[in-house]
């Protein structure tokens, strides 16, 4: 990694070299911090806990489980490690999960706010408009994995940096593809609801439950997360398959058996089970449209934890009630939190959950973390990690993604 | 294997030593099949298909689909594998789930049955008062794997040979187990509830969402199906355990870095998980009684896929509802099936299935295979497969089990 960062001129092997210099922070920066509700179950409700710092008070979980890092009430932490760090003079923290509409608390504090952190889980979408609103913006950082929420191209054009917390939440998502992966495979919802309901009908059950093994399983993308699936995946005695833009080292190919194809459509064509772990970016936006998903095999299951936008949402709708898919689970959807009549929440055959994958207690704890050492870098004008750098110096830096914008804004639907 | 069917003195390296005559059949012998229906959302009906055959019929998914072999209406390929094999004259099936009562089909059967065939997932109890009812009966074969069901004691002395088709269901069960395991961990369950419930509430998830990495898991019992559990947990960075009567080969517990613990107390002192995947016998019946669940560290997670019986029902129920057990889950229950009002199915916190682990469409294909060769061999008076022998010739071969009762009838209800 070093090298890479040296080839970039960030840093330097030659002690003559100087190394760039990066600016720090002076005066007091506002730092809008977008997160999650502790807890729905109570109205929001705005109070100011103290001069420097506004909350959005949230409900019983957040207040009862320090752990829930991510939430409102806890704020990944930073309260905490802005008073013992003495930096109240230095950053002043709007902490909301107020985010929609002209009069919320994300609109309201966008034109001072120097840096705005936010969530997958509830991301606070920084389309054009906004942008152009937070005329002091210099920093947008997911707290997680993925910053599709944002605008890329409109950041490079402004100078702002984009920065994730890379690697903090890759395992949680990867466990969690297994996990959907297998509950649509075995059909465990169906016999979950079966206890539930006070029944007992085995053929009922067995009708659409399957093992794993023996069945062809393939990654859009191997990644990070795709990497971790395929090797959690290897003892199952499954034929694993991948496409990706960047080809694995011959000897990961080896060791996990796992056959390449050069592109999207051979893969499906091929796999029972098909799992997406590539970020969404105008080149993946709706990839699985009507046509890819009738490439796939009749009968095969679908299963994406990357974002719901880089499916169409009723082509999928069709393609579960037609039985074309005999299964659809992950937990991504679009626009976050999706709303009621989501069609995906009443399709048959599918075992959904809200985005949640990526924050679970353990990942909370090292995203947090990962905040904290990015907003520190940023505060003393030392360069960042180069693997957390999405947008830097007006330009696309991560090869995970490419300029563009597939965010288009709260307002979409689909 | 063939070496120690040798020892055993079921067969011989030495050309001169004769074979154990096996009496082949005379006549035509009744074969009880006691199978689930193929859909219990129609009412039982007897009907009477040909001659040699009683069925008992059910609904739509055992006759749509072919596969669903363990169900009533496709009797494990039974009635065509007679036909093809031109046996209508020495076997008689009857095939029912009508198994409760004095004048269900299995009570009636009986006294005429030659074997009796049945399941784990819908079980036909072979207590004291039906194996002296069951004046004829020379075979039990279990379509599965678990013969608990059996009075094994009983048929020691009767000189009933028991047998089950060894291997056949393990890979589904382990899969199963490691589904469960990771739905707990991440708490599943409750995220899909939201997502049916039309909301959107991530710290209220999060509050009791993990990841399975770095966790310590513990498997009573590494047999065939413990050990295919520990193989599939390998690569998800757990610290894994086990507890076994027979320790495994060194080259194995290196390679699995998995921790042997000479006792059950000793390994749930130190496991965040602990799965059960012993037989059900005198020896484990209400293992995880009171005492041995207050060993276990309070927030850990339980899963059992083994048999309902080595857990005590309410002390489990207690260790939920005070929140010394953070999760439960598993598909065995007792008796099966279970009562609309089995406590299991209402406790908080759990993630529990009727027993179908083992029945997958892939399963049910390789235990009516084994099924018919355990009848073939009995027909031509052969030996059976050593593995697949649980009682021959008066005595308890099997080493996973100890002669003794743990079934005590289909009366009891815990």
């Amino acid at each position: 990694m070093l090298s890479s960062i040296i080839k970039k001129g960030l840093l330097s092997n030659n002690p003559l070299t100087r190394i760039p210099r990066y600016a720090s922070t002076s005066g007091q920066q506002t730092v809008l911090v977008v997160l999650y509700e502790g807890s729905m179950l109570i109205l929001y409700c705005l109070i100011i806990l103290k001069r420097s710092s506004v909350f959005s008070k949230g409900g019983d979980a957040g207040k009862r489980n320090k752990n829930i890092l991510g939430c409102v009430e806890n704020a990944l932490g930073l309260p905490k490690w802005i008073k013992e760090n003495n930096l109240e003079n230095r950053l002043k923290l709007v902490v909301t999960s107020d985010k929609q509409g002209e009069n919320s608390v994300v609109e309201k504090t966008l034109p001072e706010a120097s840096v705005v952190i936010s969530q997958p889980f509830w991301p606070c979408y920084l389309d054009n408009k906004r942008i152009d609103k937070a005329k002091n913006l210099k920093l947008a950082i997911t707290a997680g994995v993925g910053s599709d929420h944002v605008n890329l191209e409109a950041a490079c054009k402004r100078g702002i940096t984009v920065a994730e917390v890379s690697g903090s939440n890759v395992v949680s998502v990867a466990e969690h593809v297994v996990m959907q992966m297998l509950a649509l495979v075995r059909n465990f919802i169906p016999a979950y609801k079966q206890v539930i309901n006070g029944e007992w009908d085995i053929a009922q059950i067995a009708d659409k439950a399957r093992d794993l093994e023996n069945k062809h399983i393939g990654t859009v993308a191997a990644g990070r997360i795709g990497l971790r699936v395929l090797q959690r995946l290897k003892p199952f005695n499954v034929h694993l398959h991948y496409y990706d833009k960047f080809r694995l080292d011959k000897s990961i190919e080896k060791d996990l058996n796992v056959k390449y194809h050069s592109n999207v459509e051979s893969l499906v064509k091929e796999c029972d089970i098909v799992t997406i772990n590539c970020p969404l970016h105008p080149e993946t936006e709706h990839m699985f449209n009507k046509k890819m998903i009738s490439l796939m095999k009749k009968g095969s299951y679908l299963v994406n934890t990357a974002r719901g936008k880089i499916i169409d949402r009723d082509a999928l709708v069709d393609a579960i009630k037609s039985n074309h898919l005999e299964g659809y689970a992950g937990d991504v959807w679009y626009p976050q939190p999706a709303s009621k009549d989501h069609p995906w929440r009443s399709m048959p055959r599918h075992a959904m959950t809200p985005h949640y994958s990526g924050t679970t207690l353990d990942a909370q704890a090292r995203y947090a973390a990962g905040v904290k050492e990015i907003l520190e870098n940023w505060l003393n004008g030392r360069p960042q990690r180069e693997e957390y750098l999405i947008v830097d110096k007006g330009r696309v830096v991560s090869n995970a993604y490419t300029e563009g914008d597939a965010t288009k804004g709260h307002s979409g639907n689909k």
